[in-house]
């Protein structure tokens, strides 16, 4: 197959396309007559040159090749892909479909990324090649999320749908085949629906935009993004399963709740098809192990969230500033410092079923932040432009961390003065036993030159006094230390 | 303050709410006189001592005390929040606050999670105490999700809902204030017009619901976890903001999308309403600076998916099983081994603004992977129960990375024979400078005793092999070594 793909109107939509092609290495021609057309693609492929190789532990292969023309045949002769993105008015559509099916090699998938339109309204009057007509509808931003609604119609032919699926996995997409046409497909009929619920709101005062937006990504929205609806809603049934949340709900839908009048009937036919249909989906794993499926992968996005400091994760971020932090807590003179308490979260094991390696070393780099701020080298110092960096670690691994474990760190200062800082570590399970030691060499710098120079004076003091009172404990083993 | 709390109704929500009380230091009484209710509670309890202190990098308080009761008036003297779960029906709950009213301290907030009824229904004949009752409706599962709706009546002491965001941010919730009553409050008037929509697209077998399912996670879910609905849309009104998709979007409601029929019209009036509401909320942001917020969230949260390989994650892994993967590729005889290249993520780097030096950790970890899969230690290998587990590691910090930077690794088997396993591996930014070095000792394990083992013969071969070829190559710089 030629790993050239023809992108029919750039903008948001067709720059995500041609970025997703392109960066999965295939040759990419855009036809736009906007003059405006390469300032628009380079916008949109700055951000997916940035962001989508971020998604793998494995390089992208090398970037095809971009044209940017006005010549819509000369793009789409020989292309093995066609991709419509133009605005969505029909009349404009179908000019370019006619224009395409004129040039398309037999074959090759012409999708159209409406949100709209059913395929055999773009599909009408363009004879043979109408039945390699099919929308392909990506979600913004096309180059970062995987969904690609792939509607075909009554014309259709199977081995090309087949096909579009092939090209759509190849480069890192979800195809989602509906099952019959009908306007808006599927996704956008939720999210209309929404729409129009939240417009009724912020009309009649009940919430503005920013309180509909945390209702949805503080609640449910962190819950879509994993498991969808039903897969939620069956663990709201318990052992019951669907047929269980289907009875309890049913009634709900009689009563007054939204705007949204046109309501199905849950009847005894309906229930059993989604029943049935959940039991196909999820019917493999326990309500137990669903719940343990959706809690893993909650805490997996809250804490990404938190880390970002967004939605969500702000809210644990200023949660957490409420908990106590051993570091700058009061403390038994004479004794190592402790820098950390905390729990082994999921995200922290690897397919080993343990705690990674590398976190390890994560929980000595928090240790340190824990001596840190114990000497007054806190968020604001860090805000001012002064540091500590780690240039030498030696890490001994003694024992097997799981999730859930609760941990802490002992810190003993060995070395405080000047530039240099060297601590030794001890990471210790619940019950006291060492699970491992590291001995770490930092040195203060400036984060405005990079390069390292001396504390602030207060901070030189408190680093000082910290040391002199850890000569008195006893020193680590020689074999667990630096060279 | 006390710091006790009164659960009214155990099961599923109450439980939950129960955990975030007990689990953030707070003494809790549930009172329910169902005989399950200690095991239905445990259940819940388990799942939540588990999961949330994963959420913060700093260790939760001591558990408060948990007593479970059928003594309502019990449960409810002295506590400082009470909490209503009972079944969804008016006549339960009205019997149930009314027993509250009559027990309750003054000033005491009393929630209800209720997810339809208005907190006058609930509040309506207690007199005095009414002032106290409100709508407090949490998410499942309520040990983890943060929103809380919290919804006032006319009646309400304002007093004592400001007294509730209290609490509720103290035990790590997003309490949500809802500007006036109305059925179902807020987000579900959301579920229930996905819900409404989603069941005439299985009746009408445009799709099942696993289908719907990952519409959903694969696509908008994923937008929605951290920017809800408005905020998302902004971005689709580029330098126009809101007011710019607003007018684009408003000939939409007109199509005959979705059996939502009744629509509000977005007249001049509510359009500027949504674009003044929507540049409070997201003013402070410029478009590039929008969709940098909306990737970097979304790379972080593909990432924390792709590692429990769920929902889009699943994908994600998919398609880079078929990016290339160096370490088992044809390479140069005679020459250090590549075992890994790849783009730094965001979610790798910290506070300081560049790659964590756990990251370096997990770059070398990965790159041992990659020397495991070469001699055929790999995935299969170790599901049959055989591994590599690190003892002891030192690594030298050179250089600095950043979000984006192409790395790769280079790394030398200094000894492989038997149980051992010492690589040093060099860790290379994209114009071939050093950024670090590593050595690294591994031992072989067998997974199940968790003891040391010899490996399997062929890899043992290979391994022998590999080491004898680099015995050739460059010693390291001794300065560069484990002592």
């Amino acid at each position: 197959m030629n790993r050239k793909a023809a992108i029919v109107g750039g903008g948001v939509i067709g720059g995500g396309w041609a970025a997703r092609f392109l960066l999965n290495g295939w040759d990419v021609s855009v036809a736009d007559p906007d003059p405006e057309a390469a300032r628009k693609i380079d916008a949109v492929l700055d951000r997916a040159r940035r962001m989508l190789p971020m998604l793998y532990e494995r390089a992208m292969p090398g970037e095809g090749r971009l044209t940017i023309t006005d010549d819509l045949e000369g793009a789409v002769d020989g292309a093995a892909w066609v991709q419509e993105s133009v605005p969505e008015r029909i009349e404009i559509k179908r000019a370019v479909f006619s224009r395409i099916a004129a040039a398309v090699a037999p074959g090759v998938p012409v999708g159209s990324s409406t949100s709209g339109y059913k395929p055999s309204d773009l599909a009408e009057g363009l004879g043979a090649p109408g039945a390699q007509v099919m929308v392909a509808h990506p979600f913004v931003p096309v180059y970062l999320l995987p969904l690609v609604e792939v509607v075909g119609h009554p014309g259709s032919d199977p081995a090309v749908l087949d096909q579009a699926e092939t090209v759509l996995r190849a480069i890192g997409m979800a195809p989602l085949r509906i099952r019959a046409e009908i306007d808006a497909h599927v996704a956008d009929r939720f999210l209309e629906g929404v729409w129009r619920e939240a417009l009724w709101l912020v009309r009649d005062g009940i919430a503005t935009t920013e309180e509909i937006d945390d209702a949805i990504r503080l609640g449910f929205g962190l819950r879509w993004a994993q498991m969808g609806l039903f897969e939620t809603y069956r663990l709201g049934g318990g052992e019951g399963g669907m047929a269980q949340f289907v009875a309890q709900f049913a009634p709900a839908l009689e009563w007054p709740w939204s705007r949204l009048t046109d309501v199905p009937t849950l009847d005894a036919e309906l229930s059993a098809k989604i029943a049935s249909q959940s039991d196909a989906q999820s019917g493999h794993l326990d309500p137990d192990q669903l719940a343990r499926l959706r809690d893993d992968n909650l805490v997996s996005i809250l804490r990404a969230l938190k880390a970002r400091g967004s939605a969500a994760g702000a809210v644990l971020a200023t949660h957490e500033e409420s908990l106590p932090d051993p570091a700058t807590a009061e403390q038994a003179e004479g004794a190592p410092l402790i820098t950390l308490e905390r729990t082994v979260p999921i995200d922290w094991t690897d397919y080993n079923g343990h705690m990674n390696e590398s976190r390890y070393g994560q929980v000595f780099s928090d240790a340190a932040d824990g001596v840190m701020r114990r000497i007054g080298a806190d968020a604001a110092y860090i805000t001012d432009g002064l540091s500590y960096f780690t240039a030498d670690i030696r890490i001994r691994f003694l024992a097997e961390l799981h999730a859930g474990a609760r941990i802490r760190v002992e810190s003993q200062v060995l070395e405080g003065k000047g530039k240099k800082l060297r601590l030794f570590h001890r990471l210790l399970d619940a019950e006291g036993a060492e699970a491992a030691t590291a001995e770490q060499f930092l040195l203060h710098v400036s984060l405005e030159t990079r390069r390292s120079c001396v504390p602030r004076e207060d901070v030189a003091a408190r680093l000082e006094a910290l040391a002199a009172a850890h000569a008195q404990l006893l020193a680590p083993d020689p074999a667990a230390r630096l060279p």
